[in-house]
C-alpha cells in the first residue's frame, strides 16, 4: 500500500495551503493563491500583475481547436460538466498547448542560444516559441507580455536567451517573430517557474474556457456528428 | 455535419472574449477574465473581490479525496500532466464537489424555504449546503464568505433563503450549520450566476490543486498500488 | 481509509477470475471470459454464440460519431493511445450508446407493455429501442439478432415485452421498427444480464473500434481543427 | 476544416468493417472481429485460438493496481459507467500495461539480441518482457503462451529473439524469466502485429475488467477517501 503524503495542503479544521491557513488564502486574489500553491511562496505585487496577464492571455481562443471540439463533442454525447471539461483537458497533448513547456525547458537547459539553434537545425525540429501563421513582423500579444515584463523590471536571462535564439535563427535560416508561447515561456522562466509546470500553467488558464464552451453546448439539442467518408474497399 | 459556432470568443488576429479584445483582457485580473468569459459582463470591484475569495476557498483540500487520488494514481501509471489532471477532473462527479451546483439549483428554483425543506424531508435526501462533520456551531469558512458578502453589500434573496432553509430544518428536524458549499452557492446565486455553472466553478477553482498534486507525484518513483483483497470463492 | 476488496479477481500467483484460475481462463474464448467476469458464470454454448454476435454487432460504426471524433481529435493534439481511447469512451454518455441500458431498464422494470407506453406518451420522451432514421419496415441487424435468439431457443419474456411495446405504440401512435439497440437490450435481458451493465457492454464492444481509429489517426500529420465562427458582438 | 475519412468502417445501410458487411461480421466471434478490425484480414483458425488466449490472459488482475483504483475512485465520486471506465483507461500509461508495446517495439526494431542487450545495459533501463517479482524459474502464463504458440506452429523470429535476449542478458548480467508481457509481445509480433497496437491490445483486453470493477463499486455507498498526511510546515 502506498502512503498518501503531501507538502501542498491539508484539509478540514487544519486546512492550509503551503503553510498558509485557508482562511488567510481566502483573502488572496485567485491568481496569487495559484502562485502560492505551485511555488510555495506568495508573489510580489509585480509578479502578481505579470502572472495575471499571462493567465488571462490564454483563457480562450475560439471554438475550432482540438480541446474545445473534444469537450463540446463529449458534452453532446449526453455527459456532465466534469466529464466534458476533462475531455477537453485530455486534448491538450504535446502538439496543443505544449509549446510553452517545451520552450521553458529549452530556456532552462543551460545551453547558449547558438547551441540551441544548432541542435534544432540538425534535428530538423521546429524551435518552440518562434514563428506565427499570421504575424510576420511582431506578435502583438508577445510584445505586450515583453513590454509589461520590462516595465515591471522582471525580464532576465530567459527573456534575453529567447531573443538571442530568435536572432541566431534569423541569421542562420529565416526571420521569425517570437510568438505568445515564447513570451510566456521566457517570462515564466525569469519568474523562476520550473518548466515541468508549463503545461499545467496552460491547463489552469484554459479550463475556464472549456467550462464556458461546455455550458454553451448544453443549449444545443442534437449531438455532434461529422460527415465521415469511408475510403476502404 | 455540425456548425461550430460560439458567442464566447474568437481567435487569431480577431481574438476577443465576449466582445472584449484579447489584448484588453490581458490587462484584467485572471478572476475578472473568468467572470467576463462566463457571464458576458465585467464584474464590479465588489463582485471581483467576492469572486476571488470564493475561488481561493476551493483551491485545494489535502491529498486523500477522490479527485486527488485519481489524478496522482494516473500520473503514477506513467502519464503526462494533461492526462493526469483530466483524471482528477473526472472524479468531480455528483458526490464530490457537486453540492454547490445542487444547492444553487435549490436556491434558484422559486420555492419558499418551507416547501424546500418539506420536499427534502419527504424524499429522505440530504439538503445540500447544510451540515458538517466537524463544525456544529458554525463553519468558519462559510462565516467568512457570508461576512464578506454583507460587508460588500452583495447578500440578497438567495442568502436569505439559505438561512431560512437552515432555520426551518432546525425547527422540523435538527440544528445544522450552513457549510462552505452552502455559503458559496448562496452568494454566487445572489451574484446572478446560473446554477448550471456551479460544478464548472468548482472545477476552475480546483484545477490548480490538481496540477500541484500531479507535479508533486512526478517526484515519486513507484506507481501507486493499493493492498487489495480478493473476497470471492 | 477505504478497504480495497473485490469478488471479481485476484492477481499474482493466485490469479483467478470469479474463482476460475487464470490459466484456465486463458483457454477460454475472449467473449466467454468477458461473460464469466461480468456474470460470475461460464456461458453455455448457445449463450456464447449469441453473445459473440451481440459484441461483434457494435464493434465500429464509421468515423463521424461523437466517440470517434473525440478519440481522434485528442490523438491529434499529440496524445498517446490510452489518453485518446479514454476520450472516446468519455463521449459514450446518455445520448450516445445509452439506448441499450435505458431499454434494458425498461424491459426489466416489471411493468406491462401498456403501462410502459402510457408513461412514455405522458412524459413526451422517446421510447428506447424503437425507431430508425432509415429503416421503416425492419432493421436487418435487429432481425438477425432476434432470428439467432429464436434459433438458439434463447428468446423469452423480454423479447416478448419488447415486441409488445412496439405493437402497443403502433396502435397508440405510429408504426416503428425495433432497432438494433432494442434487439440487444431484449436478448441480453433474456440472457439474465442486469441493466446496469448495458452501457458497459457497449463500451466493451466499441473499444476495439476506438483503438483502430486512434491508430489510423497516428498517420495523419496535422492536428484536427474545425472551422469555427464567432457569432458574438 | 479537417476531412473525416477512414479505411476502417462505414455505418448505416452500408455498414462494413474493413470491407466485410456488418451482418457478416455479426456471425464472427468477437475476437475474430477485433482481429479483422485492427489488421484488415480475418484470422486463420490457429491465429484465432492464439489471439483468444492472449486477450483472455489480460482480462483482469485484482483490485489494487492503478487503473482499477482510478476507475473505482472516479465512480465513487458519483460518476457514470463511461466516465469511470475512461478514468481506468487513462491510468494505463507507460508504466502500467506499457511493457507489451515497448517489448514489441524492441522485437521489431531489426537489431540482434546482443545489440539490444548492450544498449539496455548502457542506458541503465530495464529490458521489457523479462523479470518477475515472484517467479524466478519460469512464469507459468508465459510458458502457457509459448507452449500454445509452438503447438499451433505460430512461433517465429520474434519468439526466437525474445529467448535470445533473455539468454544474452543471463550471460551478461543475471538470469531472469520471460514474463507474460514478453510472451505476448513476442507472439503478437510473430503474428504480424504492428508494435503501435501493443497498448491498444492491452486496453481492449482490460476494458471488461474495468467495467466489472465499476459495476461492483456501484454497490458501495461511500466515496473513496484515503488517509492523507500533510507533511509541509
Amino acid at each position: 500500500m502506498t502512503d498518501w503524503e503531501t507538502e501542498i495542503s491539508d484539509s478540514g479544521e487544519d486546512a492550509v495551503v503551503r503553510g498558509t491557513p485557508l482562511e488567510e488564502v481566502m483573502d488572496m486574489e485567485f491568481a496569487d493563491s495559484i502562485w502560492l500553491l505551485l511555488t510555495g511562496e506568495k508573489p510580489s505585487e509585480k509578479e502578481s500583475e505579470m502572472f495575471n496577464t499571462i493567465l488571462s492571455s490564454s483563457i480562450d481562443h475560439g471554438v475550432g481547436n482540438p480541446s474545445t471540439v473534444s469537450a463540446r463533442t463529449v458534452q453532446s454525447g449526453g455527459n456532465d460538466m466534469n466529464t466534458s471539461v476533462a475531455a477537453g483537458v485530455l486534448a491538450l497533448g504535446d502538439k496543443h498547448g505544449g509549446a510553452i513547456e517545451d520552450c521553458m525547458e529549452m530556456l532552462q537547459n543551460g545551453q547558449a542560444a547558438e547551441e540551441v539553434v544548432e541542435e534544432y537545425l540538425e534535428s530538423g525540429k521546429t524551435i518552440p516559441g518562434i514563428g506565427h501563421k499570421v504575424y510576420k513582423d511582431e506578435d502583438p500579444r508577445a510584445q505586450k507580455i515583453f513590454g509589461k515584463a520590462d516595465e515591471l523590471n522582471l525580464s532576465g536571462e530567459a527573456v534575453e536567451k529567447m531573443k538571442s535564439i530568435r536572432e541566431v535563427f534569423a541569421e542562420e535560416k529565416v526571420e521569425l517573430v517570437i510568438n505568445v508561447d515564447g513570451a510566456i515561456a521566457a517570462v515564466m522562466s525569469d519568474l523562476g517557474w520550473d518548466h515541468r509546470l508549463g503545461k499545467g500553467l496552460f491547463i489552469i488558464a484554459r479550463t475556464p474556457g472549456l467550462v464556458a464552451h461546455v455550458r454553451e453546448e448544453m443549449d444545443e439539442e442534437d449531438f455532434r456528428r461529422e460527415d465521415g467518408d469511408y475510403t476502404g474497399e
